[in-house]
């Protein structure tokens, strides 16, 4: 299992609706995140700065990146696109942070 | 239990030196630490800002804020000091973010 973590910026006229679409997210996505591997997904807001702060336990880096061929994630991307830093096919600019420390 | 995220800086030129005195942390704060009901607790750092994202998982925000009270935590402040940015007391900046999501 990896503890991973990234961050993504949302627009801050943004951020009311950026909540809403994820409470809930789609039964399908959460399905598809589920069968890739992924379990205590979190993510977090700094109000200062609208960047997000994810933070996941993961099964691998190969399941979770499979999970970006999914057509139900590129319709998420789709959706979610409007309200947040993206690139060029509508992902989530996302940048990995680095593991410094763990206490169980 | 609460899941708890927040936003610390280290100065660029002691990241090393930051990862090294977390590898291992000092076995008696790691004591208080779980005896104030702090588990899974996780420190990312992103490269390009030098912010450091916080993830625990805590019993109460109350036994969380006793941590700072207790004689090892004000030790590890003051070692911690000189390698990033601090208030008057030694104690990090610390920032909080806010839970926007969660999945099992």
């Amino acid at each position: 299992m990896v503890r991973k973590a990234f961050k993504m910026k949302v627009y801050e006229d943004k951020i009311e609706e950026y909540t809403k679409r994820h409470n809930p997210i789609w039964p399908e996505l959460k399905e598809v995140l589920k069968n890739h591997g992924v379990r205590n997904y979190n993510i977090f807001l700094d109000t200062e700065s609208c960047f997000l702060s994810g933070y996941a336990e993961i099964e691998s880096e190969v399941k979770w990146n499979e999970i970006a061929n999914t057509e139900i994630c590129k319709k998420w991307w789709q959706y979610m696109a409007t309200l947040m830093e993206t690139n060029e096919d509508s992902s989530p600019v996302s940048t990995e942070l680095k593991h410094l420390f763990y206490m169980e």
